[in-house]
């Protein structure tokens, strides 16, 4: 029997492809906010993290992903999404396949963003937004430690490729194929019109300092964790040392996702 | 002797081409503040209002030069701006013009925006964005009453032309010039990539209307008024019945304007 | 009986529909190829033309409107389009109403464009574009006689609102609502990045001249008329006197045309 | 005594810096052109390739930096461009440190277009542009043997990241650092809005071929090789084999030539 975390939307009801795979004694599910009751013994023996629902709900396993080094199957209830990309139907051949001991994980880069000596993970993106009064901010990049240059606008998003199809495209960035080892520094509503999204190896170290504001601006990860930023400290942010492994579809590639999302 | 409402940025210390213009008995300035104080008899004498500052202090100007039906002189204390097209040192001639009864207002449209049967005059854009909360937001929008789209993302502007080079730019939208009669509406970080910024003619009654949040969002007018919205509440945008008269430059003309701040 | 100038695309047969308004003696079509043997007699009892296709075959058809003075009726066989409004299961209604007299043409601002002291018409745009070597150009453009910028890269659209979702909206330009008094400017592939499209009142002169090559570029006019420039010879764009007349369809606004051609 | 090929933009005249290198007896010039006539023996004593000009002039020197697997020295006798980083008053400082054996090359990723069994180097782009009729194509792009999409526009770019400063950038592609292994492909004038740059890692295969047009087509390599393509022949693009090595400026990086010509 696989034994999973499992963590689903909350409006959606338990399908009956997942009730009979437990009634069938094939799927064992451990609630994700559970987790810390098990003990060592029984955590070793937890094989993935299961997740019913969209995108956002995906996110919300990351940290757990990264905590146990668990890989995360994504199953959508609605339309199959960037990181949810197995449908409901799909499931039964994903677990036959699990059952039969395949490995077919894929590999996707992590950031951390560190703040005031706490550390955070994000699979999508770092965002540095404006705050409440909704004033335009200053931002100074420093990329491996050199001055690139003062930002300002609305913000800055530092995104992997995972992350290039969320919110880094909405703020006018590429499309990024998962396996491209870069980060993608794409600025929100940037008041100087010649500035573009910049590419870059995913082994810099990118920094970010508040300028010129005496008001709280934020610091979104993945849509999930949402701090309050002050003037002059410094937000860190660079590759995790692990990767997130995410159980893809058995049925449709990258390209084939991108050209079905955005009807290429 | 000229008579002007006067409005400047708190950390500008008067420069002497304008302590001489006072003593030479040419100029007599009102603090805009103790606009309430004058009699109708004294408001009539009123010529103007002089700004002196950057835009963002000619746009606290803005509601008093509607209220009054007054225009506005704007002198930029450092780089010219969009509304602030007159250098101090240019400001001598421009009074002399004056003097001589020189009538030389460019008129700029202004957008009223009506919300919970308050109405609000903005000289750039009204700005309907996300809330402290950073999450996306659903807009309706809706012009003449035909349901055009809804939008998903940071937000949208609905923009004057004279704001066209303001938030509008940043957010991507196109340049327009001032005495083109439309409105541009332009979503701020669409989530559906295949939206573009619109322009109406400026005839057009515009609704807004906020879907699917429980949050409060923002309605943020110049970059001066910010309101919070609530779910289900219209905000409706059209042209304002006066426009703006702005006083311009001698020296230079729009497209003079746009060559230098762009370095086209 | 109604009598049309009539235009097609040639890979399209003669719909049934059409075969059988003809037949009822409701339509009579006239080729248009052959609108020069008409007396003056005859030409005055044409009512309209009638275009068979896509938007590429309404174009074709807007000298002869331009130059006879006459309405556009345009059906689409396929997926209708933003000129092509009419789906030909449609067309019995629209016959209906214009047998009944009704009037509801919807204007659309033409463009003129002058080279060597030739005219020519344009409904969507005029593209002022590299040539043959694919070489980069450099373009001077005046508005009103004001040296607004040098454009140095691909070359440069001047679109009519009714072209902005064609070549305009490819080349990042925004959509512009047909009743917009504007053009609109927008480079193509601009070298410079700190350079947007710009939206113009349309009583604007506009003139693009060719710099700094010695080789041929083409001007092309609604992608139909394919001009070479030579060096130093201006290009003058402006309003044309004359609208153009476009029967709409029955069903559809604007705005509803944008929701289901963008997917909004 | 410094042995290096020689290229120069014509309209230069050799400056008294290279001069005086050249009396010093500190530096031997080998016009380009002439290379075919050195001995296997005397090519071995070549070092590097000096260029001379901008970086048009770089770019032509590529082909024979690849051949002969040579280093690029590129001075800029005007503005320091992206590949010309050295100022001819930063030249004797670069030579001192060629002198003294330092080796301080940069790795620049370069593409290999096939077509009709010939192979080519690019190291900015390679170019799939609609041809002299300036008509709309249709493009088929496959990657790695899977349909991405099918373009339909001006044309499609494959740029690398040292590219991704010149043609790519004008068509609205994002900047990437030279250090990402990773290719761009960017559409020109995309008539679909719903598509944007994607960026692969550059270790993928690319295929294009031309779809529906009965008319040649260009095929533009860094601006120097222009091909013309005809229908149904595919064109390969791929990382080549070895990559392009250049002599940086002693003075600044990437980030600070960045900030510089963007005036960030």
């Amino acid at each position: 029997m696989l034994k999973f975390l499992f963590l689903k939307k909350e409006t959606i009801t338990l399908p009956e492809i997942l009730e009979d795979l437990k009634k069938e004694k094939r799927l064992n599910l451990i609630p994700i906010e559970e987790v810390h009751k098990l003990s060592l013994e029984e955590l070793k023996e937890v094989q993935a993290i299961l997740v019913l629902g969209g995108d956002g709900t995906f996110l919300k396993a990351v940290p757990y992903a990264y905590k146990y080094d668990l890989p995360i199957l994504g199953v959508n209830m609605g339309k199959f999404g960037f990181l949810t990309e197995t449908y409901i139907e799909e499931l039964p051949y994903t677990i036959l396949a699990l059952e039969k001991g395949l490995n077919f994980f894929e590999e996707r880069t992590l950031l951390k963003v560190i703040y005031q000596n706490k550390e955070y993970v994000g699979l999508n993106e770092g965002a540095i937004m404006k705050g409440p009064t909704g004033k335009i901010i200053y931002l100074n990049l420093k990329i491996n430690n050199i001055e690139v240059t003062t930002i300002y606008g609305d913000g800055l998003i530092i995104s992997t490729p995972t992350g290039s199809t969320a919110y880094n495209l909405s703020a006018g960035g590429p499309i990024v194929h998962p396996k491209a080892k870069v980060f993608i520094c794409t600025p929100i509503c940037s008041f100087k019109i010649n500035i573009r999204p910049l590419i870059i190896p995913d082994d810099c170290i990118i920094e970010v300092s508040v300028n010129k504001t005496d008001e709280d601006i934020h610091l979104l990860i993945d849509g999930q964790i949402n701090l309050f930023i002050k003037k002059e400290e410094e937000i860190l942010i660079k590759k995790a040392e692990k990767t997130l492994k995410l159980i893809p579809s058995l049925k449709r590639n990258y390209f084939q996702i991108l050209k079905e999302k955005f009807q290429w």
